[in-house]
C-alpha cells in the first residue's frame, strides 16, 4: 500500500471498532476491542490505544493522514468529551490532544451521530445533497446536521438532538425529564412496549412467532423483520412511529430551512414503506413551499458509518 | 451631519416606513408612505423608491452608506423577494438589484423577521448574545435566527418558520395546512377565540370592559393591556400562551443547541410574568445540559426593529 489512510475510531459504550479507511471511504481493515467503559478512564484510553495501534500495524506502507473518533456524548470543538451515557468516570475528557500527543498525527474528536452523519454525506446517502438532517433512529433517537457539506454543531457543541423535540405538550413523560419528546413515543423502550399491548388482540402476528411467543424478549428488530416479511401489525405499528418521527423532522425542516432528512439505524431498515410514512409525514408538517421537494431516504452505510464517519474527521 | 448614515426600509402590507440611520443605530428621521400592496408590482416599487428619496434628502452632507430593505416573504440570498402575504403580483421581484440599480448604492434586502433579528443583535436586547433565537409573536408566530453574530438563512433562504413547530401532533388545524403548529395555538386569531370562550364564565374580567363588552373586538392588545393591569383572567391566558410557545422554543434550542430566545411582538409586551412562562416551558423541553442557561428576555427596539434591522443590513 503507498495512497493515503484515515484511522476512523467507533467508540461505544460496549466495543471499540477502529478500522483503516481509504480516502474514497474503503475500510481496509477493522478490528474490534472491548471498551471497558464500566472501568473508567484510564482503561477506556488503553483500549482505544490499543486499538489504534493494532490498525496502524496493518497500515504497512500506506502513509497514515490522521486519526478520527467519533465518541458518544457532547464533544466540544476541541475533542473533549463530557459525560457519555454509560461509561463510568469518563467526564471532560480532552481525547483529541491525548490521542495527538500518543501518536503524533492529525486527530480530530466527534460526537459518534455527527461522524455517522459526516460518513453519508462523504461516503453514503448523503453524497449529493450538501444539506441534510442525519437520523439515528434506534434506542433512542439522535441526529446530526450537514450544511454545506459540514457538520453544523452548534454554539456549544451539542446540536442535533432531534430526539428531544416534543410533539405533543401533553404527551408521555421522557426519559430525559421531557414531556412528549419523539423519542418517548418511538425509541426502543416505547416501541417495544406499544408493540406488545397491540399483541395482546393480535395473536397471529408474525412477531410473536419470531420472539417465540416471550413478550420479554421484544425488540424493534423482530418488528422491523416481521414487517419485512409482510406482517400487518409490524407494518401498522412501524407506518405509525414513522409518522411520529415525521412530526419532529418537520421542525427541524421548518426551522432550518433543510428538505432532505438520511434515517439511519435498526427501526429505518426495515423497508421503504417506513420511509414513505415518515416522508407523507414530514411533508404534512413543513410549509407549503418545502413540501414538494422533502426526500426521506435510507441511510447507507449502516454499522460502518461509525469508522467511516471517524475516519472522514481527517479525510 | 458628516457622519456615516444607511437608509433602513421597513416594507409592510400596509404600509413602508424608511428611516434614515446612524452607525449606532439611531433613527436619525423617519417617514411612513403607504405600499398599495394591492395594486402591485411597480406601484410598489414606485412608494419604495420614493420613500427612499425623501430619507436621502435628509441626510444633509451625511454620507449614505448603503440601503437596507426587510420585506415579508421568503427573500433569497441576491434579495429576490418570493409572493409576500398581502401583495398583490409581487413575486419573484428582483427587488435588490432594481434599488441598487436606481441609486447606484449598495443595497441588501432580507426577510423581515431576518431584518428585526438583526436589528436586536446589532442595536438592541441581542448586543450580549452572539447566538440567539429571535421570535415575533403577533398575528402569526415568526423567528429569526443568529448564529455568530450573523442571520442563519438556511440553504433556501426560509429558515426561521418556528410558528409552523407543531406541539401536538393530535392538534387543531393551521392555516398553513399542517396540524398542531404553535402558531394555531397562540397566533392572534386562535388568542382571540380561547379568550373569547373563557370569557363566557368570566363575566368579571377587565378584558371585556376594555373591549365594551363586545367580542367582536377583541384583539391580543386587549388581553395584553388588561395582564398589565392584573387581570386575572388575561394572565392566565398569556401563561398559557408563553407556555405552549416555550414548547415549540424547546425544539429549536435542541436542535441548533441555542440557549438564548428574544421575545417581540405585541403579545410579549405583556409583562415579565409572560417571560418567565415562556422560560420555564423551554427549560422543560430542552435536554439537562441547556437548562441552566435557557434565557428568555423582552426585545428591545419594538416597532422600530424593522428600521433598524434594515438599515443594519449595509452598516
Amino acid at each position: 500500500m503507498n495512497t493515503e489512510v484515515a484511522i476512523g475510531v467507533d467508540l461505544g459504550g460496549t466495543s471499540i471498532k477502529t478500522g483503516l479507511v481509504s480516502s474514497t471511504g474503503t475500510i481496509l481493515y477493522q478490528n474490534k476491542y472491548p471498551a471497558f467503559a464500566e472501568k473508567g478512564r484510564s482503561d477506556v484510553l488503553n483500549q482505544i490505544e490499543a486499538s489504534i495501534r493494532d490498525a496502524a500495524r496493518h497500515a504497512g506502507n500506506g502513509s497514515i493522514r490522521g486519526i478520527g473518533i467519533g465518541s458518544p456524548g457532547v464533544v466540544d470543538e476541541n475533542g473533549v468529551v463530557k459525560a457519555p451515557p454509560n461509561f463510568a468516570d469518563f467526564d471532560n475528557i480532552p481525547l483529541q490532544d491525548e490521542i495527538r500527543r500518543i501518536f503524533n498525527l492529525p486527530t480530530k474528536v466527534e460526537n459518534d451521530a455527527n461522524a455517522a452523519a459526516i460518513a453519508e454525506s462523504k461516503f453514503g446517502a448523503g453524497k449529493s445533497f450538501p444539506d441534510f438532517l442525519f437520523v439515528i433512529w434506534g434506542t433512542g433517537v439522535g441526529g446530526g446536521i450537514i450544511l454545506n457539506r459540514n457538520i453544523y454543531r452548534g454554539p456549544w457543541g451539542g446540536a442535533g438532538e432531534i430526539g428531544h423535540i416534543s410533539i405533543d405538550y401533553k404527551g408521555p413523560q421522557c426519559n430525559c425529564g421531557s414531556i412528549g419528546c419523539v423519542e418517548a413515543h418511538i425509541g426502543q423502550k416505547y416501541l417495544s412496549q406499544r408493540t406488545a399491548e397491540r399483541l395482546q388482540n393480535r395473536p397471529d402476528s408474525m412477531i410473536l412467532k419470531l420472539i417465540g411467543g416471550n413478550l420479554e424478549k421484544l425488540e424493534p428488530v423482530y418488528i422491523s423483520q416481521a414487517a419485512q416479511k409482510g406482517d400487518e401489525l409490524a407494518r401498522e405499528i412501524l407506518v405509525e412511529a414513522g409518522t411520529l418521527l415525521g412530526v419532529a423532522l418537520g421542525a427541524v425542516m421548518n426551522t432550518m430551512d433543510l428538505r432532505v432528512s438520511i434515517i439511519g439505524g435498526g427501526v429505518a431498515a426495515a423497508g421503504d414503506f417506513v420511509m414513505d410514512a415518515i416522508k407523507k409525514s414530514v411533508q404534512q408538517h413543513v410549509l407549503k413551499p418545502l413540501r414538494p421537494d422533502i426526500q426521506v431516504i435510507p441511510a447507507k452505510l449502516g454499522n460502518n458509518a461509525g469508522i467511516l464517519g471517524a475516519a472522514g474527521l481527517v479525510l
